[in-house]
């Protein structure tokens, strides 16, 4: 499949000398690994997101800062386009390369420079895997928080990149409330310090701004990260559902109530019957929802929490509440969601992921919204999503072989990002825009605010030499795109009922 | 007393044609209340630093969005300099008004518009005093975290504008870590919206960018912030050393040990002894050094923490260890602490209020290089803080009417700054840069760090109307100051050992 792909962004690039950049690389950095042949180039011309493909124009592997320093002045001199990438396994085509650009893989910048357990924090180099922080602080009985679910995979600089979240954001928030400092080299070859090793650093926090910027404003070359106190315990709930409206209202409901639990899920009936038949975790498949509610710290204050949660649940009108009744089956109970994608890959020959967040309060309304639409477009589409912090990922199910499914899934995935608008919300949760959703953004801001963005990245990159066409769409492509700008509480449905 | 004050900046801003500038306000706003008159005029002289005074050309006290909006097209029209206001108890100048420019006071914008206790935020106008929000969220069992000791008088728009802590904000965090939305007037008069109600936004994050901008971004007219709910039960221990050095380390050992408290105080033994003399809370006048340490949440786990932190406390070395008996006490604990800095007052004719921040593990050797500085001038210093997030507030006691002493008291309070920047600290915690700091930032940051802010700056307002002189310092400026940027790490004493 190739969703949405669209060639305009290469076209509209400078012409680049590619040889006479390989010969000023040769000669000021010998030692650089740059990979030129088709076959070489071939393994870096997608990432996470596969329906978007470019075979880069050169692939560069440093291994020392001076050497993105130089790489960067050059580039930069012969104003020739850097695409940074980590592991490649963004959703959102963030790390897409460019036919007319150079591809930085930040990869050999794995090494964790320091684990501090005094001061709570971890300087490690962007190429190091997010799961090998928490890894390397485990004998401290510390971990680093966002554990979004490549994180086995998933390098720190992408985390970064792409603000990343996961199951646990609810309670320990994003990359941007989890890291303290970065070091970036600017586009003109330059060192930077972002952030500070204490609180607050004064003057605008660019740290803050640095988060999620998709490879726009510099490339990161080193990162402190907060370690926190790993919980002593960890319960799971699982409450079931006759009805979707029910389990989003409980979702507010536990929360209204004062508990912020460590992983608070969603699954709809399709997503529950995928998961079941694929990993048998025991999820009860007549319910209509069900919620998995994780509630960690120490032991009494977990205890007293689940008493609260399922008194709340019941309140709402679960239909049956279990507790994991240990380890083992907490475990089965999160496999069965971690691995819902692929199980509902099993039952459909394509799916198409979406990832928009809305305000909690109202997941029954979209739910409902989405239900609707579903009907109206003649495709499944089946709800696993982190309930808790609104971020929802529907997936569409489609058939690519017959004809106009694959139109009608993108059709489909576009008003549904328009209803997570709609009501407050973002096309966007934890994947990131990236080449994938940069139409989208012309719904989601206006003129004003993209201009704005624009005004801010040129005071990082001037020539837009970094990441060019990711993240922020140009005037003139919104233009293009035809969007209508939906304020946000303004319903692009008329024939939705306002929830 | 008057610290610091340079005149440089209002010479340097380009001349105004007043009258002309009121009757433009007079015919487009004819509903707006302009102060002209210089008794009218003197109220608003300075903000909570009360050393630096400048009279303002104008104030104006807008009502409603449109007005500012309006004020704002006029304004930049005319290229005149535009400074918001908030209450005014600012402690670093940031709303020092411009002899050429306009006071813009946004008290009246001081409507409670929503408390929505499922959504668990508030959506208030930036007039509205901080307490106030929590005193509204209170009946549903919520509040709203940041608490400056200015709680009762300052405005969320000033908080928003300085990015304001307090002493929960080791666990709850700063304003920026509490608010999700914000609705602002760019410099051209246009509205923009800053964040998002749901989770995470797409794009730049430009509302993290706002958060202690102070002013001079745009002018905040909204802000949505998040609720907590207010914690079951919260217990106070105090911990008593013989040795400042000892109760520095212990800060330490209890967030390795895992625990975050709901406030970790220090305070040395100057202060204990003023703030003894003048509250009577009950503390040893013969320790060096007290801790003060609160613990919130569940009855429970407050319990079991309690515990916990004493074991670490005696392990550190405590002489003595006590647990407020009842909320009362609890209470008179917290109030020689939030009035420490008046208990200052009355042993010293005058003191000056530092704010740095330095990573908690350099707490011991600071202290240390506090004590040998205050030893080298020849003034006495108190230490009086939030030790838990490593922001110091040493205050410096001297007597203005000795000839000299004001001269030293600067000139150590500048060397106190510099030793924060040399850990790895800054030079700002909660206070903010405003006026008062702005050649401190030549040695914060290097002269690329400062383009980067002024870029950024001119992405939002080109001309420089908004708050300028604040902040951030112009390179001409730090020229002038002759700092030498220190890098982090790097001892700018050379007589005092690396610790």
């Amino acid at each position: 499949m190739n969703l949405l792909y669209d060639e305009q962004l290469d076209g509209e690039l400078p012409a680049v000398d590619r040889e006479a950049l390989i010969d000023d690389l040769k000669q000021a950095l010998p030692e650089l690994e740059v990979l030129h042949k088709r076959e070489d180039l071939q393994p870096y011309e997608c990432d996470g997101l596969s329906a978007y493909r470019t075979l880069p124009m050169l692939v560069v592997l440093p291994e020392t800062l001076e050497q993105v320093q130089t790489l960067m002045k050059i580039c930069n001199q012969r104003k020739v386009p850097v695409v940074a990438r980590g592991a490649g396994t963004g959703l959102s085509g963030g790390a897409l390369p460019l036919e007319k650009g150079v591809l930085l893989v930040m990869a050999r910048f794995n090494r964790i420079l320091e684990v501090n357990p005094e001061g709570r924090f971890a300087r490690v180099q962007p190429g190091v895997r997010n799961l090998a922080i928490s890894e390397a602080a485990a004998p401290h009985k510390l971990y680093y928080a966002p554990d979004p679910s490549s994180q086995i995979a998933c390098s720190i600089g992408g985390n970064v990149a792409e603000n990343a979240g996961g199951v646990h954001c609810l309670k320990y928030g994003l990359t941007v409330h989890n890291v303290m400092k970065v070091e970036i080299i600017t586009v003109e070859g330059e060192r930077m310090t972002l952030g500070a090793d204490s609180l607050d650093a004064p003057g605008f926090d660019l740290l803050a701004l640095f988060m999620g910027s998709e490879g726009m404003l510099g490339i990161v070359v080193e990162v402190t990260v907060k370690l926190l106190p790993a919980p002593q315990v960890a319960k799971v709930l699982m409450a079931s559902f006759d009805d979707v409206g029910k389990a989003g209202q409980a979702v507010g409901d536990i929360i209204s109530a004062g508990i912020i639990p460590g992983g608070l899920e969603m699954m709809d009936n399709l997503a529950i019957r995928a998961a079941e038949d694929f990993i048998h975790a025991g999820y009860p498949v007549d319910a209509e929802a069900i919620l998995l509610c994780e509630l960690d710290g120490v032991e009494a204050d977990v205890h007293a929490e689940c008493d609260r949660v399922k008194a709340v649940l019941e309140k709402s009108g679960a239909t049956e509440i279990s507790l994991a009744k240990d380890d083992e089956e907490r475990k089965r109970f999160w496999a069965g969601r971690k691995n819902a994608f692929p199980a509902v890959g099993r039952i459909s020959p394509d799916y198409y992921c979406m990832d928009g967040t809305i305000p909690r309060r109202e997941l029954p309304g979209v739910l409902q919204g989405i239900a609707d639409l579903s009907k109206e477009y003649g495709l499944r589409v089946a709800n696993v999503f982190h309930a808790g912090d609104g971020n929802m990922h529907p997936l569409i199910l489609f058939d690519a072989n017959q004809e106009g499914e694959l139109e009608r899934a993108e059709a489909l995935g576009g008003k549904i990002l328009e209803l997570c608008v709609a009501v407050g919300g973002s096309i966007t949760g934890e994947h990131g825009v990236g080449r994938e959703k940069i139409n989208q953004m012309c719904s989601q801001f206006n003129d004003d605010e993209l201009e704005t963005f624009h005004a801010v990245k040129a005071a990082f990159d001037p020539d837009r030499l970094l990441n060019p066409g990711k993240n922020i769409p140009t005037l003139h492509r919104c233009a293009e795109f035809g969007a209508m700008h939906i304020h946000n509480g303004e319903l692009p449905f008329p024939e939705l009922e306002r929830f």
